[in-house]
């Protein structure tokens, strides 16, 4: 049985493209970084989905090969590593392609990393010095939590750096899981990753208002002033509360979805693939509803968290949490607790260890139906008879955690033919010592002795339409005021809706006061009631872009996050907003920007559509310990793609298990009367 | 039992306003409106309030007293209706209060005037030979749909009008709820209310892009090219979809909430309660969190609906739901069939006859817990536990339907001590005759004739906070780009958070390009944690305000539309963000501008906020025949008012009712490990 184009490598294949790569470099030193389907070219790929939506695939169908991207140091006897990318041919078991990556760019992290920032700064003498300076309250350890080393300076060669931000642990609580987080300590050590030394420990501010950028005021009982603030339920002085009753889905008919061949979903007139990689998490592929093509690929493709404190280093302090780490590689968690209702059907993964052996990350992705409220409704006041429906969405979902972070991330699919990308943020807030009793313009004190700075988080979701074909356009759609006049708007009631179609790669902005609005058409497919092209729509979310000064680095590698909209003519690989390599960038490199500027023509072609959102992120005490999540929709709706309301034919029984408060009978009358 | 005095009035209590009424008016003809509590004056109510809250209430607690406010008509032997309005004192028996309201104000309609108008219709020779102008297929019946006649002209003289927009039935599909709003017809009856005659028919325009305002191009068979296109499932030529599985929300211990005394609620350390008005329908009370006091009232103000088709007499098309028809009068579809899943409780309320008896309206409002997904989450990935609590909510909803649009509106406590206000439109949109093959740049054709016009959805929600005491200000957060300068921000990565305490009332848009945030504050009360004042914060909907031209009559009369946030000082009874009285309104009149023009100042005082969002409306061909919910929500959210996450003692116990597809195992694993 082989494997469709889409589904992701198999252990067997992954550890197959490591045998080659390995066979290819004898006597040497790898480290592996990842390895995972490298996806067909879309024209190749195309040819092979044709076929199968047709019915006519057959044993001898020619398919795309399977080909593993396969990410790697070659490490050298001076230590030095040099960073490699190579493609192999699974089934040939042949290298087909490979290069060196320029010292520029930086391969993104890997957790094997971690441990050894911890083990340089237990051996470094700078490190230990440096925290000789300060006096811990006994039974307090320190912790160094490793982190990206951000947007380098200028000043900094081309080295790959990392930094520790530290912490101490407060260990008369017993507890492995006490919050650490409550306890910051104003020293970051700083490694250089070849030589695994520590070559700086930068010491930040601790300061409040009306202290200067460097003052640093610290005092030998640097963490007198901080306070146990703990999240896991046996710490909680309290406990938790007990008048919390049990709230249950039960499907007792099963799930209405359907997973065949492993990555194959089917529900309610939707169909489309669902896969996974280091990079992106979940990805979906090839939508269809009812027999008619939506949408090629969807996917998150870049996030960045710029902190806004001006106070050096933290000046760097700058995620990108999808090119730095990985949203496949940190979702790490969902195989310790998916969260979801129901009946609920998992996706495994397949990662990689650092000697290149497949690592099975089970349970990955979860996939789940739930009831979002009522779906449509209509009484008729003459006869009063109601005719309701509830608004059941599937919902495929991924968890990252990044450190103190984490994200949830959802693709929901729903009876109307809508499709939502649904970014839920949570976790914990990055923070630092301030001196006891000061405030911060910089950010809230949420705890004592310790300061969340502001910060944005900034997401970017990437969508390679494909309504009801190939070819498509980007219209903009704007409602614009008119004023009165007698020939066209005697009464002043009159607004005029504006359409245009993109011309070239662009991006745009979204503008609320002209309900702009981005549609995905299709200009050779006529609706026949409305007589316009069919299309999907999304409204861009009118959300505060980037905030750091355009010259600034922090601005000039995440210029994804300065505008709402970018629409770029479609090029096999260019997944990611914020260019490939993000770790320690200094610019943008091959990001959604620099498909823009290559000025083509989008319309009537192959076309990308990229949507950026995100929040200004001011902490409220209330994100403190753990922050309450704060929810992001990306809705993306049919524009007189159908020809009438897709979920018309929903069923509008009632629901027989619901009851009313202290009675047996049934919630809902019967909407017959 | 004395109710308490937020407590709607009973049947009873609104029998013995009828009474006083009548008995004031002697051997005359009443026409009663409406009769229901007039909330008592905030002074008064604080001062029960307080005892309540403090546990001191005794039986000789002084109570203000039930006032009952009636509306009414006196009609004359010239069958002339002078509208009057009046306070009884339901205990005492005696009216209070009294006035006759001016002539150039006019009372929101009773469902009991819909059917003079379809008398008055079948009564009119002018209206019958309007009607014999066309011919209807056999089968096909007439349907008046009576409808407010909307701004009044500059023209027209003081009187009541009535308009019926007219569709034709198709009886061979012998069911009453074939849905005639597919075959609409362009005539439009007017009945001057107090002759009961027809005084005009309108025959609009239906012709499409290049043809004039005034172009009428009737045929005979005018809806010849229209369709059937029904929503009932047993008229669908396809029947409802056979693949969608139960699913069901069980809750074997029953609700966590407690309703006591009619009207209190308590759950999850939220206090409220729960009242009814015919004009606002369901509206909030008295919300305490944990003991300390967050909002005074909050209600759904107004909402108005403009329509965008210049061509006369479509100019008149704006609805303003609550104040022309009220969305408690209107609620009279969730007796028929409320749908929420799991445990419900119903509230009743009591609107009034036409001969002033108290209807109950049962099951007007309910009230159930659902599950919003993930309420937060920690990993901690040294030791790999993650904690992950749900985000269960309390949701208060009512319905209202307004002939052919429906709203779902929403109040939602949460565990993390949000409100979240939600509205959701569904229903069937209102259309009109367009000439067979045109398109039209006024709306989109949405089936065979039938032209959906553009119009907008605009909502006003009414915040009187009381955040931990009486007295609030209203503090304006922005978050400013700063240049890059070697003083403040040598990196350029800093930004600016501007706290700035609006002085006097005033308007305010939404500015998403400065993360403009609203905050309640009690300046007071200082945060212990950050310093800062204790708030309740939201951010405004960027959503497009009202588009018609400021100096048209649909702006005129809808200026609570034309800003997203206003600001004013309270006063007693100034509830309605478009007015008291918006029937056939030329301008807004004492609605929220005029709060605002009378600059009072608002720091440090009792202030009310008003938060106005929407959606402009161009429908698609999917809203057709019923719409799919579009779905809004206001997020009220506390900002430093908690010294922690209100939500961290959440038990994160795993749901032990989730499967696994095709397994009996359980959907969690033991978060635990």
């Amino acid at each position: 049985m082989v494997p469709h184009p889409l589904a992701i490598l198999t252990e067997e294949e992954t550890n197959v493209a490591r045998d080659v790569i390995r066979s290819l470099h004898p006597n040497t030193v790898l480290h592996f970084r990842e390895i995972y389907l490298s996806e067909p070219p879309k024209a190749e790929l195309r040819e092979f989905l044709a076929l199968e939506h047709a019915g006519r695939l057959s044993p001898t169908t020619p398919r795309p090969p399977r080909l593993a991207l396969v990410q790697y140091d070659v490490v050298g006897g001076d230590r030095v590593h040099v960073y490699q990318e190579a493609k192999v041919d699974v089934g040939t078991r042949k290298r087909v392609q490979h290069h060196i990556v320029g010292k520029e760019h930086f391969a993104a992290l890997t957790v094997s990393e971690f441990e050894e920032l911890i083990e340089a700064c237990m051996a470094s003498p700078l490190f230990k010095s440096a925290l000789a300076e300060f006096d811990l309250p006994e039974g307090f350890e320190l912790v160094i939590e490793p982190w990206p080393y951000g947007g380098r300076d200028l000043a900094d060669d081309h080295k790959r750096f990392f930094q520790g931000l530290c912490f101490a642990t407060n260990k008369r609580k017993n507890n492995e899981d006490a919050n650490f987080y409550s306890f910051p300590l104003p020293i970051i050590p700083v490694m250089d990753y070849e030589t695994r030394e520590i070559i700086r420990v930068d010491r930040p501010a601790t300061g409040g208002k009306g202290d200067g950028l460097q003052d640093q005021t610290f005092k030998r009982d640097i963490i007198g002033h901080c306070k146990d603030s703990d999240y896991v339920p046996e710490l909680l002085p309290q406990g938790t509360r007990k008048d919390l009753k049990p709230l249950n889905v039960l499907q007792p008919e099963g799930p209405s979805f359907r997973v065949t061949n492993e990555s194959l979903v089917e529900w309610q007139k939707w169909r489309f693939r669902v896969a996974f990689n280091p990079r992106e998490g979940a990805t979906i592929h090839d939508v269809w509803y009812d027999g008619r093509s939506v949408m090629y690929r969807l996917a998150i493709s870049e996030m960045t968290v710029p902190y806004a404190d001006p106070r050096p280093p933290f000046h760097r302090k700058q995620a990108f949490d999808f090119g730095d780490g990985g949203g496949g590689n940190m979702a790490n968690n969902l195989s310790i607790g998916c969260d979801c209702l129901g009946v609920i059907k998992y996706f495994d993964a397949v990662l990689t260890g650092p000697d290149g052996t497949a690592q099975k990350l089970p349970n990955a992705i979860c996939l789940h139906e739930q009831d979002n409220g009522i779906g449509w409704k209509h009484s008729n006041w003459r006869t009063g008879r109601a005719v309701v429906t509830r608004h059941r969405e599937l919902v495929v979902q991924f968890i990252i955690t990044l450190a103190n972070y984490e994200y949830i991330f959802a693709y929901k699919f729903d009876q109307a033919g809508g499709i939502t990308v649904e970014s839920r943020a949570t976790g914990i807030l990055n923070v630092v010592n301030i001196d006891a009793g000061k405030t911060s313009e910089y950010g809230n004190v949420v705890s004592g002795g310790v300061l969340a700075q502001n910060h944005q988080h900034i997401f970017c979701v990437r969508m390679d339409p494909a309504v009801d074909g190939e070819n498509n356009s980007v219209v903009v759609e704007e409602s614009h005021p008119v004023p009165m006049n007698e020939a066209t708007n005697p009464m002043g009631n009159f607004y005029q809706v504006i359409n245009t179609t993109v011309p070239r790669a662009t991006y745009l902005d979204a503008a609320p006061q002209l309900n702009r609005v981005i549609k995905m058409v299709n200009p050779h497919k006529i609706n026949p009631i409305s007589q316009k092209p069919v299309a999907y729509k999304f409204t861009p979310l009118a959300t505060q872009t980037l905030l750091a000064d355009p010259k600034s680095i922090q601005a000039q590698r995440a210029q994804f996050a300065q505008h709402h909209v970018w629409v770029t003519k479609y090029r096999d690989e260019e997944y990611y907003a914020g260019g490939r390599y993000t770790l320690q960038s200094q610019k943008e490199a091959d990001g959604v920007a620099d498909a823009v500027k290559r000025g083509e023509v989008v319309e009537d072609t192959d076309v990308v559509v990229w949507s950026t959102f995100g929040i200004t992120h001011n902490p409220r005490v209330e994100d403190w310990p753990v922050m309450p999540v704060e929810i992001f929709q990306l809705m993306i709706r049919p524009s007189d793609f159908f020809t009438e309301n897709p979920a018309l034919d929903v069923p509008s029984n009632k629901n027989g298990a619901s009851v009313v408060v202290g009675k047996s009978s049934e919630c809902c009358r019967n909407a017959h009367i």
